[in-house]
């Protein structure tokens, strides 16, 4: 549907599209002709979504709920727990503002287009200074309603990332503190979250009986959509 | 920042806003005043997201690029093996439109809102009429650019199930051939999807040396704000 044409579109138009069996139209606006948005609105469009300089809307047609393919629903946070296998401890970091006196693992939210483990080594970097290689992931959490995530939901996930180098040097701006915890300290204190804890204590298992117990190991697959790969992770052959 | 205000806002407010030290603006709009962001356009601003009757612009007035969070980044699949532990025997189908003659675990996308083992569970029903309860996570892919996913990526998980009806009802609409197919036959025909394949092949695992070894269990935990409940998986203590 051409944008500069709804403003005009016959009042029957709907009932055209239906006679002509449409199940759905869409409509791609420019954020100049936004506009046209509202005008679309009276015919029954609605957003689907938006992203910089272009809103999407869509018109469902068909018989029942719609069963068009929604948006996105997750945004994707992962943190980084950087174990040093010689001495058993694990780098944690204490947030400015969020969750006080709670060690936790450094972390954020992933960017569009990056990987997993890109944004755990990432993240471990510009919080702690520490330089770092992805090894696993190792736990997902799933949460609805997720606070900052405007009404959309959050998963959240740990890898584990092997130490590059061993300085600290934390953003001030963020943490309040960020040490090498012995992970057993990490799995007992109360000083922590819930999730943190579990997954001091999954690691603690791993340094105990092997890591090959607890890591999900990444491995690079080509799609079947030709010249896309993506990343698989499951639990390791063992 | 009042929507019916824009097209009055002074030239300069843009300096008086970084004057009063603001490091961003949020324009908040119903679809009926969608004009508004073809002005607030002109000042810089660009769209952050839109759902349903709203669209939610800022503008981003710190040093260097934004740091604010970005909107929902994935949409979420999941998938359900169904596995017979009576028989060694999995549910699959053969879509109809995409990845012909390819056995593949019936799935689909995460409602906002919903579980990653009620997507499981509603999507089997609904492919295959085969009813069945939420076990384990055995596996998560992610992939960028994912086809129908908007620009967006795309996480795919897969769910083992234990079945609890075993008659199958399939939807004509969406597969071509529905059957309880034995996992070692999924394990090694070449009418498969790759990640089928080896998820057959660690599921193979799970009946030979304990499901113990592939599962990650779900476990529900309180968050750390008060009133919420979020889902974690990992793997089982063994």
């Amino acid at each position: 549907m051409i944008p500069d044409c709804v403003s005009s579109v016959p009042p029957d138009q709907v009932c055209r599209w239906r006679g002509e069996g449409r199940v759905a139209v869409w409509l791609h606006l420019p954020i100049s002709l936004s506009r046209c948005a509202a005008a679309a609105a009276t015919l029954g469009f609605t957003f689907h979504h938006a992203r910089g300089d272009r809103a999407v809307l869509v018109l469902w047609l068909g018989p029942g709920p719609s069963r068009l393919p929604g948006y996105a629903t997750h945004q994707i946070g992962v943190a980084g727990a950087v174990v040093d296998e010689s001495n058993g401890k694990v780098l944690v970091v204490q947030d400015k503002n969020k969750t006080k006196n709670a060690w936790k693992f450094p972390g954020g939210l992933s960017e569009l287009g990056e990987n997993i483990g890109s944004t755990a080594v990432r993240e471990v970097q510009e919080e702690t200074g520490v330089r770092s290689e992805f090894l696993s992931l190792l736990s997902v959490r799933q949460q609805h309603n997720h606070p900052g995530a405007f009404g959309m939901s959050d998963l959240y996930l740990i890898c584990r990332l092997r130490p590059l180098s061993r300085r600290i040097d934390f953003c001030t701006e963020e943490c309040l503190r960020c040490e090498w915890l012995p992970l057993a300290e990490l799995a007992r204190t109360q000083e922590t979250t819930p999730i943190t804890s579990r997954v001091a204590r999954l690691l603690l298992r791993g340094l105990e009986r092997g890591f090959h117990t607890v890591d999900l190991p990444m491995e690079e697959i080509p799609a079947v959509y030709s010249g896309l790969f993506y990343q698989l992770y499951h639990s390791a052959d063992r």
